[in-house]
């Protein structure tokens, strides 16, 4: 199995899985004339399909600068990748809960937002062993990489403990969840920073060196 | 990231979206031997089917026709494309919504022409940040091109606009909006000009110079 | 547009197409101790998927030998490939209500039967005008396959028409149509004939020279 | 057609069909509050969800173990790999009948883990004919894999007879497939052995020589 293989699979994956976001929209059955009102009334769809579409776009990116810099694939990325893929093709149904229960306050609002967490918190584990086997394996790194494999792992331990904690907000205030993601992912996409950080899921950690 | 790998995830979120178009095609439950009845009411949704998948089909090729001139992609193409593929693979929605409402007249047919407008000018101004972004960042493009692509970006700019225009089109007349989008896919398919404008969406003013 | 790059978007439009057949494979709600009893009487979804599923396979495998062949994309062969992956990707459509209605008899049956015919024919027919455009449009194929090309449009004809009959076939006897599709598919599939013919959709005529 | 044409292709349905296992886990309308509960009750879908994604994932990476070996497709291999195809395609359906019947007992329980089993021995059966047919094709195999092929043939042969009988251990205890499923696929999971058995579905069969 050679990376290359590995990541046109991954890519296959993350193209079904960010496309098929958009079928957790859906319009109930509305009176005549309550188009507009109904419409409106779907912005926690709205929100959540651009949410997790920011999201695996940004693992997306990620998977690519991982895989950029591996050499061989052995059995344990294999299944740690299917792994990475199983959590992250699971995101559209966190997403549709997100977006059918988040605004409406009570119990169900936190724990739609727990469950968002925990997804993603799958999500970051897989990315910290992937990088953890990646940087103790010799050979499996293009050479030269090593070094900053070990860094790549450093900055990839914030995400999945931020998403960690924040199954534990979800439970005080679930809105401060939805901030807390949609801040990740911003910080991530907007520019400035000089290379793509090879980590796993947007963290406010990954500046550190 | 290469252009040419953008390209290949770009093409699987697009023909996933294509091929997804095709489930807002459903049956509604009938009495026995009304089939060849309820088969012809979905008119409609037929319709949309085509226009959608002959937009998504433009786009693929105008998709091409940009990235084909991308020497390297920078952090800003990689996420205004990742915009582009959000609006896009958005569209299903505002597709569905289009069948089940334009026919019916009143309120709800002038919401559902004014989402699909809405949708459509989203994905122009994404192609349209993306040839400006490319024109005015060096080594973006491929040597030579830079000319090309501020033509690029003047054939693009229709686009949107109409698109604009037409949602408030749509609160006058629903109707006039599909025969709107009728008219700009297929002036665009029909041959007779000489190259594929690398532009967004189908436009009537990609004939000005 | 390079005949590649157009083979791979028509690839992921015919897997996606292929893969969400199974979709309309679903199970209405039963009384408890009623599974089996229930599963037994969806053998027309399994029939129809199974029917759909080679079709498309075998139109794979067709449009593979016939832009093995293309030397260069022009617009028309584009558009026409678009206008083909559209009657292909809307086959799920007929095929859902092929199997909820065939065995029911009556109109219903005829109506159903005779969508899926005409779905077929609109397949044939882009097939039959891919064929026709690169057989009379030089540079367009590979050199020295314009003579191969006359004779894949001769062995092209009779699909459609086949498929053209059947849909006066599905007015008289529905449970025809079945046996006919089947036959078509299998025909093609058994092993004995020397080359893939390249033609588009599998048909009884494709012996003649 | 070339190998790399027919993996390329295959390794589209497979994406797709793995992707399109979370659309099984649904959430089903439910009271205020009662979000926790609900979705603590989907546990069934999720080991379901699991165990095929786990399953499809290891029937790619044999895929591509085959197919490393394959130096011309022939018009079997084709079809044969189609087939294969057919049955993997499906199993979205097994999975969502496994998750919605095996944990309620009774008759409804055995009649899903057969269905489940059922679909396991297709997908084994056609590993197996690829497998004999390839090792009986001159041709067909890269030079000096006759001998392996023959191998991966006889480590091929436990996996559909456990399947099949698995079958008939459904009637006698449903709970016994799924831990008989979950154990076959992390028994290949697990690391430890020199070279990924290139074979159909996982089976304790395979450490025979």
């Amino acid at each position: 199995m050679t990376p290359g293989r590995l990541e046109a699979f991954s890519d296959g994956v993350l193209a079904v899985a960010i496309t098929l976001l958009v079928f957790q929209v859906t319009l109930p059955a509305i009176p005549t004339g309550h188009l507009a009102h109904a419409l409106f009334h779907l912005w926690p769809s709205y929100a959540s399909y651009a949410l997790s579409f920011a999201i695996i776009g940004i693992i997306w990116v990620n998977h690519h600068a991982m895989f950029d810099r591996v050499a061989t694939v052995d059995r344990t990325v294999l299944f740690l990748n299917l792994g990475l893929l199983m959590t992250v093709a699971f995101l559209p149904f966190p997403t549709a809960i997100l977006a059918g229960y988040v605004h409406k306050g009570g119990a169900d609002s936190h724990v739609a937002a727990a469950l968002y967490s925990a997804n993603m918190t799958g999500i970051g584990v897989f990315f910290l062993a992937l990088w953890y086997h990646l940087g103790r394996t010799p050979g499996t790194l293009v050479e030269g990489f090593e070094v900053q494999a070990r860094a790549a792992l450093r900055r990839t331990v914030p995400g999945p403990c931020i998403y960690a904690a924040s199954v534990g907000l979800a439970f005080v205030n679930a809105q401060a969840c939805l901030v807390l993601y949609a801040a990740m992912a911003v910080y991530f996409i907007i520019p400035g920073r000089k290379a793509p950080p090879a980590q796993g899921i947007p963290t406010a950690g990954e500046v550190s060196p």
